[in-house]
């Protein structure tokens, strides 16, 4: 039996019980307001996470590479939600053409022209959504820009929509900022397809969501699915809004304590940024929480210690406050748990999955990479 | 023949010009010095890159997979040169089997002890270096620590010499600076390799090396080698503190332009951070370069943009003043220069490779990766 002391580390860890807390918690709070999901895969990029959730069940993807990944596992229903690149449209026709939905995204008028010209070329439909802006985070336009209708007409029996992320729901860290980023979200999307509806023109998907708002939402209607990706991991970041506590967090790093500088008071491991990332997305919050937490091997936090720096394969261990570090002997497996799981994950090649405070790796699931 | 407008983006971009000008430059620069190179290979952890550094010349590597992947590719002296976890050591064992010259790094009594008793079971001398601490940067012990000393007796004839890294030479932000950090690694390293040869134990090898430092260095007396591996292709931290210009960078990211937003002064790219890292090294220095200068597909950059802000595969390029953005339609390929070539290039698994402004790639290099 592989044990968390069996492979060399650093290693990704998911903690089984974890994910499967975090995917019902969802799914519950959205059957509830009667939407369903879209997962977003970009977090896991894992068919295993994703069977978890709903075996063939309708994501969202942040490639084509993911899009085509998901589609040899019998994915049928994906959203590549990322704005399209017409030089990217013929392995989106690829998709189609083997019978998967590939609904692209799209907020201009050139990028509709373009897809409109290949999709009669080709003969072929390509649904797309148009994104929708809600709160001046990346793309998108306003549900009230008269562009919104142009671009619908332009894209005839294309268009299949309207999508819209609540980007800045990451900032959020109240739960009254939290319900309003949601609010808004579900405000806007439903503004634009009524936009669409008041010319004449379908809207028969009304896409919104992101972890934070599909969690704080307490009324979608006119919303047609909820996308969310991070939550069956989680991390730091969502911790620090109040989307999940710390005892939430289903990925972390194993490390090894390889030195100790006492005139410094730290400890050093095998697990540097590029085992982490050099995401440091608490660095904005209220609490900085350096690369991440520190647990020991069965996932149990150490209190006071954090992860204060990080070379390429050396991390350093520290206290926030003047407490002395614990005597951890070299040969000390740890666990670090990040700032951000999608940034971490993408690190990883494979996921060892464990059952809460056990250490048995029940089983290893592979993670896709690339575009 | 494939051009630079061929894949699809991102996608990562090496000019081998630029390469070949880096390679030559600090082999000149060690040669006048009469120390040769140890090429650290965690930079681009390419096969194609070393060989045109020295092929199957001494190489540096900064995990075992890096060492099991040059030694498939007739590499027979690699160092480790992070911390051993003793963990590790079977495989360590693995390519000394192998007739692999395979030299790992150590700071502790106890680290020497499990690898002389690891030695001593598997009838195998393990060669080992003593890491040295030479501007508090990581580990490493203080030349003058009587550990030294210690450990050098514990490790018997696995002793293979001392190591040391300027870490903080990345900090050093004028020529005096730099001069001083080279000259202090220099002389923390031959000290270290007096106080063993004092104790009457041999110090074959006196190990040094940064990118800063080894082309600051003015004199390596005492030093039987120079480390450095981001020097190949340089980056935005490399060029901030005057080891090179941006002329030099070797590396960049391929993206398109998926968006506007004119509100904003924003153009949107398919090219986010999980395809230029989320490294911001130039945050701390005279000049934030944001996530990354901007230059047309032939590399010629474009002044007064810069990438400003990234979601996973978005990004957004703005200008640092408040000039508007150019004119770059849909589908315009640009690419992006980052803040650390080790991060960004560990986000890709290939290269493509070009010379100087031609869009032709007239190669592509694969590139190694995990643990």
């Amino acid at each position: 039996m592989t044990t968390l002391d069996t492979p060399d580390t650093p290693f990704a860890v998911v903690d089984a019980d974890r994910l499967d807390r975090n995917i019902a918690r969802l799914r519950d709070h959205l059957d509830q307001l009667g939407v369903p999901l879209r997962l977003h895969v970009k977090t896991s990029k894992s068919v295993e996470v994703a069977e978890r959730v709903q075996a063939g069940g309708p994501i969202t993807v942040s490639t084509l590479a993911e899009a085509e990944h998901f589609a040899d596992a019998g994915y049928r229903d994906i959203l590549y939600a990322v704005g399209i690149d017409p030089h990217k449209l013929p392995r989106v026709a690829a998709l189609l053409h083997r019978g998967v939905t590939l609904t692209v995204l799209l907020d201009s008028l050139t990028q509709a022209e373009s897809l409109v010209s290949f999709a009669h070329n080709e003969n072929l439909r390509v649904p797309a959504l148009i994104e929708v802006d809600c709160d001046g985070h990346r793309g998108g336009i306003a549900p009230t820009d008269p562009a919104l209708v142009e671009i619908g007409r332009a894209l005839g029996d294309c268009l299949a929509g309207v999508l819209t992320h609540a980007g800045e729901s990451y900032f959020a860290y109240t739960p009254d900022a939290l319900r309003k980023s949601a609010s808004n979200e579900r405000d806007i999307a439903v503004a634009a397809a009524d936009s669409l509806h008041s010319a004449g023109l379908p809207c028969p998907i009304v896409s919104v969501g992101s972890t934070p708002t599909a969690h704080a939402a307490t009324d979608l209607t006119g919303v047609t699915e909820a996308r969310a990706g991070n939550y069956v991991f989680f991390d730091l970041v969502m911790a620090g809004i109040g989307v999940c506590t710390t005892d939430d967090l289903a990925l972390s790093v194993a490390v090894t304590v390889i030195g100790h500088r006492p005139d410094k008071n730290w400890i050093l491991t095998d697990g540097g940024w590029m085992a982490t990332s050099r995401d440091r997305g608490t660095q904005v919050q209220a609490v900085d929480q350096g690369y991440g937490l520190v647990a020991n091997l069965d996932g149990t936090l150490i209190p006071h210690l954090i992860m204060t720096g990080a070379s390429q394969e050396h991390g350093v261990l520290s206290t926030r406050d003047s407490e002395p570090v614990p005597d951890l002997p070299i040969g000390t497996r740890l666990r670090i748990l990040p700032n951000h799981a999608c940034a971490t994950a993408a690190q990883h090649d494979r996921y060892h999955v464990v059952s809460g405070t056990k250490l048995d790796v029940d089983e290893t699931w592979t993670r896709h990479r690339g575009w």
